[in-house]
Parts: structure tokens; sequence; C-alpha cells
């Protein structure tokens, strides 16, 4: 049966790999065996070595193989969110309802989330994802397994704050820090599960869980997915109530929290002092481009990069995007940081971030986010298989003359033709080979309108129906 | 023959009007008869009034109908060139990229541009857009008469400036401000083309050229399209050269070229006053979010709409893009605004421009700066059959919560299944019938890569290419 066998050879296709050279084959083979990439070359060297001992031969010409994409920072338990918070303030959001809507979803509410979120995400080309913290580890973990992707889940924990919904207030430290979670998930699905800590936010954080999360994390060798630094009034907060000079990000520096297991999302407002410390400490940053210009504002991921920060790119959750594409993400990452710089410079830089940039955070810097960069980020000789194949031969590219250039300013979400996780196909030419899209949506919103009901939200109507 | 005949009964949609009292028809029918809307109302009335008589009845459950979309800013002699200029500074994208381009463009390039351009378009529920002003409108005139859009079609005058191509440097004001463009095409392809008067920008036209130029327009009652104030630098130059205290739009109020039919592209760097003198004298702004970031500036929409300026929505060119499709331009739109606020006021306005405000700027705003308020832009009985079909039943939308949001927040183009233009089918499920479009991208791709070649334009590449 095509596709089952344990060794596949992709050849004629147009590579790049984001190795460390940045090489790309103009007309590329890679032969994959099991979960690996085995060889990787001129289609010249690579077919005759391996033609004879592939399972499956799939020419891919006019076509191009990237690595898959990462997206570092997801809510797989919003995604029946979507649309539930369009143009609210950020108290309106968060009180009145994301978290009633979350707070009020089951288990099964929470797999059938993760699923069409999974969807949403092979199709746009990530074969990998951060979560950024939900109730239901197991039922994600259920899910992930299913969509056959690779992810590091987590839970999120709160052990203080105000307004949280009756159901979450009452939780105790004791009872956010337990290892479970992580004893019965981590390297589940053929390890494609990873489990993380999560912490939500700081002002939901007592130091106890902020520490005994971080000696958690170190434990096990894991990492800590964490919202850091979104708004202006978390670090005056944290400057407030904890004493210190600016605010979150000098905080964690602090009490030792801040480390290359740290998954800063969002990391909008930080100053030049804590740019710094997040470089010498390693600090991973999630920038979600979509969301902070909806509700945050505009992260300096210029100067983190110029610092050596690692960044990374995420969707965040459908509620606060509602794309949850990380090409979207790529082109509006671009784009942003190229116009920001009016309100210091005077004028836009059309050269600030450029394209090769962007592909490196959604790749190699992803990978590094992840922690994975030893399997995963890149096209290379003993990494893990994970790919997308690009058609790109339709009106929203052509014509092409900056191939490179194009993978992030004209690419859309829909050229993603095929999708590979651990030397698997998991989407071939637009369809999804592990979950039924279709039940999967019709299942999906049947649970969004029963949280809906049971969470009493009710969405103000924008114009005259009749 | 099905979708031949006059007549057009479309019935069981979810229909969005953008009328005066802003109407949503939850089980909505329209009849058509040649070019207009002939009836309009819920699916039980319209029905069974008008199926004996209609020609082609569609049951579009399921779907949903919006006007079509206006893109009021496209440079269709650039599509050619997506890619040629990425991540390079302005100057050098004007002077070594574009200008050689358009310049060593021939009627033939021409033609095939607006051919690949008007794909792009339609593909994204455009049924009328404003040319920004090329060198070839008879080739754009028989495009676009072929592809069966609606368009208001400009040459680009220029009677002086520096760094000009040669070939254009000659022009004098004399064979700029001809009238036979306007006597041969306008009102050309039933209607369809409307011809107006192109001014590129106030740096390239003398005072002579920008009088005569609105002498022209007014007598023939058609538009000007022109960019105006796109870089700090024009204003500048103006105040400086023209004597007046801020720039390009006090100039243009001080010479009375401000008025209800000029068009004023981008209009970034407008201060309060200028806000003030556009609204006054009806100037429509086209707004165009994803060039502006990448390279001119963040265009005080807000205030635009606050003071009464009509404001619609344009891609701009594909090299300045690069994608050409007004669904994320709607996205885009909807979120810079949000976010840009964070620098005057700390904290983003996750409420700003909502999303029946962005859906206004790309239907009814975008009628009135196409001066056709009365033709199109909504779906009302006696004007143009104009209209857009969506499927919104994909894993880009589901689940839906707040249906008019998610028209700007979470459609994405491929959710635009059909287009309607005067009463003809343009596109259905996905596919162009106007225009061949696999012919069209072989033959653009040969005519581009041949434009690039006379023009002595490389882009250099960015990665290591084996």
């Amino acid at each position: 049966m095509p596709g089952m066998g344990r060794t596949k050879l992709l050849h004629g296709a147009w590579i790049v790999t984001m190795d460390p050279d940045l090489k790309v084959y103009n007309d590329g083979a890679i032969f994959i065996l099991d979960d690996r990439i085995k060889a990787l070359g001129p289609s010249s060297d690579i077919f005759p070595s391996f033609s004879k001992e592939a399972d499956e031969t799939l020419d891919l010409s006019g076509h191009w193989i990237i690595p898959g994409l990462i997206n570092t920072h997801v809510h797989t338990s919003q995604q029946l969110a979507r649309g539930i918070a369009d143009d609210v303030d950020l108290l309106t959001w968060l009180h009145e309802r994301i978290w009633p809507f979350e707070s009020n979803m089951t288990t099964e509410d929470s797999f059938l989330s993760t699923l069409l979120c999974g969807i949403e995400l092979i199709h746009s080309g990530v074969t990998c994802f951060a979560e950024a913290g939900g109730q239901h580890v197991d039922a994600m973990a259920h899910a992930v397994e299913k969509l056959g992707i690779r992810a590091c889940l987590a839970r999120s924990t709160m052990d203080t704050g105000e307004g949280l919904p009756a159901s979450w207030a009452s939780e105790s430290t004791d009872s956010c820090v337990k290892e479970e979670l992580f004893k019965k998930y981590h390297g589940s699905a053929c390890g494609r599960v990873h489990v993380w800590f999560g912490l939500r936010q700081i002002l939901n954080a007592t130091d106890d869980l902020l520490l005994r999360t971080k000696e958690l994390a170190n434990k096990y060798k894991t990492g800590i997915h964490m919202h850091v630094a979104e708004i202006p009034y978390e670090n005056k907060y944290v400057s407030e109530q904890r004493h210190v000079e600016h605010g979150t990000v000098t905080y964690l520096s602090k009490i030792g929290l801040l480390g290359s297991n740290l998954l800063a999302a969002h990391s909008v407002w930080v100053n030049p002092n804590e740019v710094d410390l997040m470089a010498k400490s390693s600090v991973k940053v999630s920038h979600c481009p979509a969301s902070n210009l909806r509700m945050l504002g505009f992260a300096p991921i210029q100067e983190m990069l110029s610092a050596g920060v690692c960044v990374s790119i995420g969707t965040d959750g459908a509620p606060s995007n509602n794309r949850m594409s990380i090409v979207d993400e790529m082109y509006l990452a671009s784009l942003i940081h190229k116009g920001k710089v009016v309100f210091t410079k005077g004028t836009t830089d059309p050269s600030a971030l450029p394209a090769e940039c962007i592909l490196k955070m959604a790749t190699v810097g992803g990978a590094k986010a992840v922690l994975q960069e030893h399997q995963i980020g890149s096209l290379e000789v003993g990494k893990k298989a994970d790919l997308v194949v690009i058609n790109p031969n339709t009106w929203t590219m052509m014509p092409i003359h900056d191939p490179i250039a194009s993978l992030v300013y004209s690419m859309r979400t829909e050229n993603v033709d095929s999708v590979m996780c651990d030397g698997q196909w998991i989407m071939r030419e637009k369809r999804i080979l592990t979950v039924n899209e279709d039940e999967i949506m019709k299942l999906a919103v049947e649970a969004a309108n029963g949280i809906l009901k049971r969470a009493n939200i009710c969405i103000p109507r924008r114009m005259n129906v009749l």
C-alpha cells in the first residue's frame, strides 16, 4: 500500500533546507527511512542511489519542499471560540467571553477543539506546535496522537488572581504543580507529544507556583510556556506589588525563572534591559503578530534578534487572531516590523526583517523554542522527516522572481499541498489523511454552540437581521 | 444553456446587503434581470414570485452573498513584477526595479499583466477596481472587457521629476492631458469600463498638468486617480518648493485640485487640518494597508472616518504588497488600526474599526470612491448585479459565532466561491469562466521573464542555491 512503507523517496523538487548553510537544491531529493531523513541532496545523486529501496517514490517536479513549520503559541482549547470576542476591549474579551467559554468546556469539547485546530494547523503547513495552556491535556494528547502532528502540551495553571471563573478560582498551588500529566503523556504518540509546564501569566501565579513550576521543568528537562509582558498594566502591577524597577521580565529574572526552557509568549512590553536579560538567559520568545496588533502592541522583535534572543512565531488562539495560519503570521510579521519603525525614525524600513529572517523564525527558531532543534526545524540528514510540500503554480504566487521571498510575501495557506510529520504523510494534495475533516467540523460546531449556551455568552448582532 | 439566460434567481442564501439599513436576510433571495437586481428579499417572498420566469435558479443554501468588493487602488501593470523588489529601500524599489520594469513593458505585456491581475482580483471577490495608472490603457481596457469585471482605468502621467526612465522623461504636458483614451474607452465593455485621468504624484506633475487634468476630469464628469502624501519627503519638498505650510494636500487645496472626483491613494502623511480639507471637499481616499505598512506608514484612517472622509480599500500593486487580495487587506485594515493607537494611547484599541466598518469601506465606500455609488457597492433593487458568493463551510471559518465579523476576521480568499459582475457569472465554484487561467499564467510568466531581461533587472539570491 503506497504511503505505508518504511521508505520514501521524494525527488525533482526545489528544496529549501534551512540548514546552517541555508542550502537550497534546485532539483533536490530526500530519502526517508521511517521517521528520519536518511539522505538529502541533488536528485541526480539521491535518486539513483535510493530508488530501488524506496517503498514510495514521488516525483515533485514543479513543487517546493520546506521544513515543517513550527507554531509556538497555540490555544487549542480556544478554537471553538473563534469569533466570540471580536471588536471588544481586553477585559470584556477575557472576563465575559474567553474565561466563561473555556471554563465551561468538557474534556470532549477540548478533544474536538484540538482536532479542529489541528486541521487548520496542518493545512497551513505546521508539523509541530506549542500549546499555550488549556485545561484538558489528556484530550489534547489524544487529539494530537490522532492528528499525527507533533506538540508540546501544557496545562494552564493559576493559583491567584482576580475575575477568575468559580471553577478555576479555587485551585491550590499544590494541585497546579502536579507531575501526573508529564509522567502519563510525555513521549507518547511515538514521541511526538511532549509535556511542558504551563503558567498562564504572572498576575495569576504566586511566587510559590512560579518557583515550583521552574523546579519541575528543570527536573524533567522540559519547557515552561508562559504569557509574558502582555500589557503595560501587567508590568505596572508587578513593579508595584513585587517591587522591581520595570516589570514581569525583570521580576522573573530576579527570582531565577528566566532560562533556556522558558518560552515567553508575546513579550511585547519589555525594555532594552529586559531584552538583554532574555538574551543572556537564552529565553525563547513566541511572537504573535496578529493578536499583538489587535490586543497588545508591537513587540521589539528586531531588538530581540539583534540581542541574540531566539524568536519564533505563533498564531495565538482563534478568538484573538482569528486566522490560525502560520503562513499569514509570517506575512504579517514581515510587514509590521517594516512599518513600526516609522514611529521612531519617521519612515518605514522596507528592508527590516527580510524574508529569510522570517523563515528562520518559523522553522529553526521554532525548533529551538520547543527545545527540539536537534530533531526538527531544518531538513538535514538524521533529523526527523517533518516537511511541507508547496504548490507554487497558482495565481496567488505567479510570477516568481524571488522564490525565498515569495514564501513569505506571496504564499498563502492554500499553496500548502502536502504535509509530512515524523516520516508519515498527514496531508496529501490538501486532504488530511489522519482524521475526517467534515465529521470533525460538524461535531465541533455542535460542541461550540453547546458551550456558548452553557456559558451564557451572547454575541450582539451587528446589522439588521431579517 | 444555464447561466446564459436573461434572468437568474439565487435563493436560500444568507445575504448581507450593505444597504443604508444594513439589512441582512437569513434566508434570502435575489432575482436578476440582465445586469440589474430586480428583486431582493426573503426567499419565501422572492422564490414563489419569480421562480417561473427565471432562466437559471440556484439554491445557495449554506452560502453567503455579499456585494461585489471594490478594490480602489490597483497597479495592473505591476502584476508581472511581483517579487522584483522585496526587502529593498524605497529608492531602489522605484528607480532600480519598478520604473525600469514598467518602462520596458509592451502593450502585450500590459494586456497579460492586467489579465493575470484580474484573475487574482476576481478570485478575491472583486467586481470593480480602480487602476492606479499605467502606460497602456488600451491593453487594460481589452483585458477588462475579456475578464468581465468593472474598472476605472487611468494612464499614469508625469511631466516633470527626477530619476525617470529615458522613455518617460521626455513627455510634455500637452501629451499628458490628451482626451483620446477617454473618448475611445469610456463606457466600453457594456459600460463596465470607465476612463479616469491619472496623476502619478505631485513630484512628477507641474501645476499646469495638475490644473489641466482637473479641468478635463470636470469637463467629462470623471475621476482623477493620484498618489497623495505618500512619504514625509514629499510633503517637505512640496512645502519648500511650492511654499505652503504642510504638504501635498494643503497645496492641492490651495490650487483647487481637491474635490469629490479626486481619489487620493494612500494619503498617509496628512495632518488634522488636511483631513478636514479632504472631508470638506469630499475627496475619496484609497487606504492600502499592506503597502502602507511596508513602505509608507500608518494612515490616519480613524481620524478621516470621524471627519467624514470617504475611505475605501486598495491592494496597491503586486511588488508592494505582494498579495493582491482585498480579503487580506480587509483583515489587515482591521488589525493595524487596532494596533497603531498604542503609540499614542499606550494600549491598543481592539474595538477600533469594527468589522462592519471595514466591510463598508470595501463595498459602499469603494462605490463612492469610484463615483458609482448609485450603481454598485450594495445589494439593492435597481442596482447592478455585482455580487460574491461565499462558502463559509470550511476549516478556515468554522465555527461561526459572529458572521459579519467572520467576513473580515476569519474569511480567506479561498472562501470566495463565485463572483457575478453586471449580472453575469465571471467565476463559479472557484473557476473563472471568462478567461483561461492556466494559459494566461503560462504566457504571463514568459512575458515577465522577458521584461526582466530587457530591463536588465537582477534579483540577488538570498540563500545558497545548489
